[in-house]
């Protein structure tokens, strides 16, 4: 039997799969078809949810004696985009100067593709690894994000299942692969401040309450001034008004209410709760300087919705994880990549309340846009990089206190 | 013959008439039937202009060898709003409790049927004034106006008619008979300030440009320093920011324009001419100061829309006519009226091209409100102001070289 060694042989089975969120497009299949040779034992659970699309899932164990190292990614891509625009057809897997063209090349089939290979190299060369490798896939990382990984770790643990190490194969490396690992992310959360005013004449201000002055207050105590400075770790908290909307069509009237949302991506200064209680802090105190108010005696009025749920704010700490890594990368590239927290959130959040959690994968430059594009040579280089890796992480050990086999 | 010297019985035929703009509603035929017997000739143009409706106005000239003395006003009301919810039908002029009910009470065919009931009676006792009395009445001062005064003055000007000054009708009294004869307006001007950036995700806001910043710093530049402290005739200039309007749904995007919309009513420190370059001075200074902005080298990119024609300044300085109203005001009611010039736009900033124009009428509390309504005393105190105001006028004469008889 041929194993899967191949990762461009694996990317184009994969590309080929139309898995367009939220459809499976045979791309759990062709995963399930990669993994069984090499002795995993594939589930593929299915979660539903009220107003949500069902959601196929893959979650495949390789058991041995020793610790448990997860890879997590997800086989469902964003839409398309324009397609006629594309150079080479977005589910085809041509090559073409040494790239493969083709959605999710980059984001993120590119690095399952690579880790199989991974595997399967290593499966070949020594028999595979003295502990238990597991890959936990998603179709629904592009989409709700509902029926996916947090579900699915749910179900895992549920069944007995315990990590001692995850890797996340999305794309890291901002340039040039080796760049960048990702030990951490901010965390993010919305919200909406609503004003209310008293709706009245623009020539009469004095008989009405406009709420955008009440409003621009308000912003300004949010803006201003800076959360912090950053910390070792992570860059500066930072706070940007996503929108305002007043939907008045009548110049000649003043409005009734004026809303600003906003998002936070905050570090670990912070936690989701104390960002939010300092976000009620600073709009409570700018509702009472209300700079842009002329004449009212009480504060400004208002409300403040949060919106989703928060993502919270982690940093993985586990040196071993973030060596045997960071060692791998530059033995096979010759580059120190930079452990870096920033960009958005990730599935690592909701990881990393089960084990240490560590992201590394392809070249992001392409992810999302028409034309994703891989370089074969960089298949092969992040093959290696993750074969290395799984080696040397193996090799050392767990601390004593750290595992079940 | 009976001549229309009952003010009450003159706005109950109006109120009857159900003219809510754009409709006459047979309320000029009525208007027709009261002056005829005074001795006016009237006309009726229809005055029309793509996309918007015809509308029918009035112009009545009762000639007299003298100065000429126009009264302006308005047939058309607004909507009733919730029928439901009136105490008396809007369109029957029932009596309560010493008050007429009906829309138009008091905006404004209770003016003109004082007005009518005033040069009845003097008529009446004397024969007539020794000059021309017109009416320049339009279908058309609560819709779009633009087949009513403007129209109406350019064709009674093109006939050859002159004024030697205006009364308009117009509720001027905010709590009572006699508080306030209104002899110039604030301009009027809106625009649209239109910031355009550069669409990103809210993670990485140095890859983006959030327009919301920019349009934040320019929006200060609008608000602050107060444009003057107020002139001896006017209130300070006021700037309101009518509306903000970004639309962005997703919290983690930030967006690539935003819109705020402003309305400022200036007084006679600014024509039209120099408060728009201010507008545009104080934009292109917080654009470069730009406040909310981080880390951007190049002033905000903004672009100002200016919205619908400005309103002019204006102040109405003839004495004699400010002396005549103001001096009936106090020998009728007792009263001493402030000479104002608060409060939004009328028909009175078009007729001041051709004469000078002040204006008094009724008490505005209830006006375009339900339940709209009138005292009938205030109709007997308006009609004798009136009439005092028109004997007055007619005795003072004019200066030498003011008018053509
Ligand atoms: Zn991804
Ligand atoms: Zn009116």
């Amino acid at each position: 039997m041929t194993l899967p060694t191949d990762p461009v042989a694996n990317l184009a089975a994969l590309i080929r799969c139309a898995s367009v969120t939220p459809a499976e497009g045979g791309a759990l299949s062709a995963l399930e078809d990669m993994l069984k040779p090499l002795g995993f034992s594939v589930e593929r659970p299915v979660f539903s949810e009220a107003g949500t699309p069902d959601i196929e899932n893959l979650y495949a164990r390789r058991s041995g004696n020793g610790p448990h190292l997860m890879f997590a990614g997800h086989t469902d891509v964003v839409p398309v985009g324009d397609e006629s625009s594309w150079t080479h057809p977005p589910f085809a897997a041509e090559i073409a100067k040494g790239e493969m063209f083709g959605r999710g090349a980059i984001d993120m089939k590119g690095g399952i593709a690579c880790f199989i290979a991974a595997v399967a190299r290593h499966v070949d060369r020594t028999g595979g690894p003295k502990g238990s490798v597991s890959l936990l896939i998603t179709g629904d990382e592009e989409g709700p994000a509902i029926n996916g990984t947090t579900k699915l770790l749910e179900w895992a643990a549920a069944k007995g299942e315990k990590w001692d190490a995850s890797i996340v194969g999305e794309p890291t490396n901002p340039e040039t692969l080796g760049d960048m690992i990702k030990i951490g992310r901010r965390g993010s959360l919305s919200g909406s401040v609503i004003v209310n005013g008293r709706q009245g004449h623009a020539a009469y201000p004095q008989l009405a309450d406009n709420p955008v002055r009440g409003l621009l207050s308000l912003v300004e105590g949010l803006l201003h001034p800076a959360f912090d400075k950053g910390t070792t770790d992570f860059q500066p908290t930072n706070l940007e008004v996503t929108s305002i909307d007043v939907g008045n069509p009548a110049t000649n009237v003043i409005p009734a209410k004026a809303t600003a949302t906003f998002n936070i991506r905050f570090n670990d200064t912070w936690t989701a709760e104390t960002i939010q209680t300092e976000i009620h802090n600073r709009l409570d105190r700018a509702a009472k300087r209300k700079k842009y108010r002329t004449g009212k005696k009480t504060p400004v009025d208002y409300e403040l919705v949060w919106r989703d749920r928060p993502s919270h704010v982690f940093l993985t700490r586990d040196d071993r994880l973030i060596e045997a890594l960071g060692g791998s990368v530059q033995a096979v590239t010759g580059r120190t990549p930079a452990l870096s927290t920033s960009g958005g959130t990730s599935d690592a959040r909701f990881i990393k309340d089960y084990c240490p959690v560590v992201e590394f994968g392809l070249v992001g430059k392409t992810m999302h846009m028409v034309d994703e594009r891989v370089a074969l040579a960089d298949l092969e280089t992040l093959t290696q990089i993750y074969q290395r890796f799984i080696e040397d992480w193996f090799e050392r050990g767990l601390p004593d206190h750290a595992f079940v086999g």
